[in-house]
């Protein structure tokens, strides 16, 4: 119905956010809670209850007839669990069932918050007409996101597109995952800032040690800062050309934060691209800056919701999703 | 048509094979010639041409009703065409369009042949009832395909699931490919080779430096051929690991040559998948031997063909397929 709205749910380390977001996208009403990720879990949930309470306040509420919920990792799509690592609160914890209760019975459809950027960008953003795409986020983590077929592919349980935790380096540092070498490891914001401090790159006068004053110091020419970007470049390109090698994408789309560098990032990626992705089928591979912006993770849980809605002889299999026309 | 058949070709560096399939997977009529692999496209195209006709005299010929090619890659399914690394005098060469006109108009249907050993596995092999699965060769290069939501996917251009040329260690050595690191460059027979003699490994009195002698040798405990195969499942186990993290497949099955070492390759494997696969939806993954052994390429592109057969209604998009009942 063309009336109709999704909820939405954009569960973070730092924040939490629900909004109500209609067909085109658009987000009506909006709030959110810090995420009090060192506490319990019970009292995490009560910051979403809060979240969907202020929400549901509005008139609007009303014609809401799906939630969406994208959530930092990993997640149990079949299970209805989350088990964000910076929550340690929330260990298998059954988010689907308690927002469910929590909205009178709403239909629930969980994702991974790399998912749900993905989805808002193959819907309004940089991979938009794309049969086949990579979205990522690279930030404090680095997550991901794949559409194959011209379809979200979520996974069994969610979490596909988790290109953070491939290893590039398998002879690398550890991770905290447990891994070694993972693009998360050498590419995300932290590392980046990290590896300039190690190098020798000094703060300014504010001592702001983020990588966006590593980025600035890399536009000023300090050669540490902007081998520190280099390096994540690097990785980045090896995971990107990893998995266009095994799912052929034709763009990979690249946001958060430390995308904000821009060409101080994009042009070592793009450089390196032609290092990594060398056969036939993945030579001509886009890179592209996200476009979809802060509130992807809302607009994106809320299409993977609406998506969810189809009706299943609609669909093709377990985790095959149509265009997110039904919103 | 239960009576139908389907004609199968496997194109690889070594040799050309053809057969007849029918609807249980049963190759009725073969054929095989070495592949003229130095020589012009033309004098490879001659030997295609003769598998065909040895094939085409059968009787049983006239009950074909489509044709399924599995070739060395990287192949392009879209354009029809074929550059197999090994087979210079074949760069962009029409195979599809020659084949259809030397079998009098047959559909046919291209697949690299990392897909069409996937191909078979999922139908009658280890990736049987798996919706998620990577199947791989470990042989004189690492090939692939992958199976995703139920049904083989291809790709786009036929070439998903190349894990052979994902890095693995981006500061590796470089690859012929033009890459670094690649899982290839590491895990190949000859590289498994190579690796072993460079540490101080010597062959016995028949001069064998093959990846099997260095098996053999590392199952009397020799340590030097002991570590190469360490060092091979390594970059396996972490291109496997990738690949589950990426696309969250339930079992990786491992063909091909460097696959019979047994538990000279798989106990390493194993214990190395335990570190790279360390997020909860990868961390239960299934590690198996290939079980359709040196006629997968034949069984794996008459599958393709008939999935290729099934009508365009009755198929989501431009490269999901169905299970292979139409056989």
């Amino acid at each position: 119905m063309h009336n109709d709205l999704v909820a939405a749910l954009d569960i973070g380390g730092t924040k939490i956010a629900g909004a109500l977001v209609d067909g085109d996208g658009k987000i009506l009403v909006q709030a959110r809670r810090p995420t009090p990720a060192t506490e319990d879990g019970e009292s995490v949930m009560r910051a979403v209850t809060e979240v969907l309470a202020e929400v549901g306040a509005s008139p609007l509420w009303t014609r809401a007839t799906a939630l969406g919920i994208g959530s930092a990792g990993p997640v149990d799509a079949a299970a209805g669990t989350v088990s964000p690592v910076n929550v340690p609160g929330w260990r298998g914890f059954p988010l689907v069932e308690r927002v469910r209760l929590a909205t009178g019975g709403l239909p629930v459809t969980l994702v991974g918050d790399g998912v749900a950027m993905t989805a808002a960008e193959h819907w309004q953003g940089a991979a938009r007409g794309y049969d086949n795409a990579l979205c990522m986020v690279v930030s404090t983590g680095v997550g991901g996101g794949l559409v194959l077929g011209g379809k979200l592919h979520p996974g069994p349980s969610g979490n596909s597109g988790h290109i953070g935790h491939i290893s590039v380096d398998l002879d690398g540092d550890l991770c905290p995952c447990g891994g070694r070498g993972c693009v998360e490891r050498i590419a995300s914001g932290p590392n980046i800032a990290r590896r300039a401090l190690e190098g020798g790159w000094r703060p300014g006068p504010d001592g702001d040690t983020s990588a966006a004053a590593v980025a600035a110091a890399a536009r000023t020419g300090d050669a540490v800062a902007i081998a520190s970007f280099e390096r994540a470049a690097q990785a980045l390109a090896a995971g990107i050309a990893a998995t266009a090698t095994l799912v052929e994408i034709g763009i990979a789309v690249v946001g958060g934060g430390v995308a904000n560098a821009g060409d101080v990032l994009f042009l070592p990626l793009r450089r390196s691209l032609r290092e990594y992705a060398t056969l036939s089928f993945v030579r001509n591979l886009t890179v592209a800056p996200a476009l979809t912006g802060t509130n992807a993770g809302l607009v994106g849980a809320a299409a993977a919701a609406a998506l969810g809605r189809v009706p299943a002889a609609q669909i093709p299999a377990d985790t095959a999703m149509s265009a997110p026309t039904a919103l």
